[in-house]
């Protein structure tokens, strides 16, 4: 008989998939998120481990209320709750044909994931930003990765723009304007690396 | 110029580390559970979110109750301790010589996922007692497997057991007489297995 000395496997971690059942059947919640009439129970003891603005809000001057209601007003209920899903869970929902996953809807999640100090999140949007770059879109994508410090995205987006075939046809966009009447110090680092 | 066009690379998740950061830092903690006078604060959402024991002991009467204090007493503060590590982020203290890692302290923290349904817990603890089976352990370790349902350390136990070189010498220790005297459907399978 052969010794059958292969070890026990332990199964991937699955926290992650806890806690988004624990999302999902909303038990213990206390504290609850209003934006546009819609409301978003949550634990604020998960809030608070996965954001340090959150740990700030929820376990400062509302630590004591039982139930805090907290209004919302510069977050979509779509954008909150594809927030709230990856601070339970670690990651996005998977990509479907309901999902929106246009460059407004992660520049909007980008814009959450910097107010509430989600590192990781970031450089997913990033992640996903980059992917959408186009002649078309990296003016306007450079102005975000500028606007929210993600470095990595802002140096790809100036590589990908002073390609000379790039060039041609980016800086004829809304986007290219936008950005140079905003970030003049950009409009300046393009036009250097342009001659070079 | 070569174009960059490799993609922005997301950190692996983190959401174990955040977890554990917010059981050291003890904020917004809202049970506590009392062992031999020493007492382990923790959150119920979290607790509940990992195991079901917990979210049904948590989230029922104790629901309204604002810092519920729990005794304990079929549980040493160090197994305690160690799977509440666990439950919140999802991994086992690293091995070293502060570490308890013997076979009872792993055979206490078996008992302890047992009780509170971690089943991944379940899966390690099976895999560290596979790793310290011998001729003088195997009768303690399958007793164990057997009473808390680890199919699979069983059934590798019951492998090792009958092999001849084995087989000699494990039958002399007091872990195979409890064994018998505890399971003898365990016996009788040895028997059969020993005489194939």
């Amino acid at each position: 008989m052969v010794i059958d000395d292969s070890p026990i496997l332990v199964p991937p971690s699955d926290i992650g998939t806890h806690l988004g059942r624990l999302l999902d059947n909303t038990e213990g919640t206390d504290v609850s998120f209003i934006i546009d009439d819609e409301a978003f129970p949550a634990h604020r003891a998960v809030l608070a481990a996965r954001s340090p603005v959150f740990k700030a809000e929820l376990f400062g001057s509302m630590a004591e209320s039982t139930m805090p209601s907290i209004m919302m007003h510069d977050i979509t209920p779509a954008t909150f709750r594809t927030m709230l899903r990856f601070i339970y869970t670690d990651e996005l929902p998977a990509e479907d044909e309901h999902q929106d996953t246009s460059t407004e809807m992660i520049q909007n999640l980008l814009v959450a994931a910097d107010r509430y100090a989600l590192d990781r999140l970031k450089f997913i949007c990033s992640q996903k930003l980059w992917d959408k770059v186009s002649v078309d879109t990296v003016g306007t994508i450079l102005a975000c990765a500028e606007t929210y410090n993600c470095q990595e995205l802002k140096n790809k987006c100036i590589d990908f723009f002073v390609l000379e075939e790039n060039f041609k046809q980016a800086v004829f966009t809304d986007g290219y304007v936008a950005l140079v009447l905003k970030f003049p110090s950009i409009a300046a680092e393009l036009k250097r690396r342009v001659r070079e």
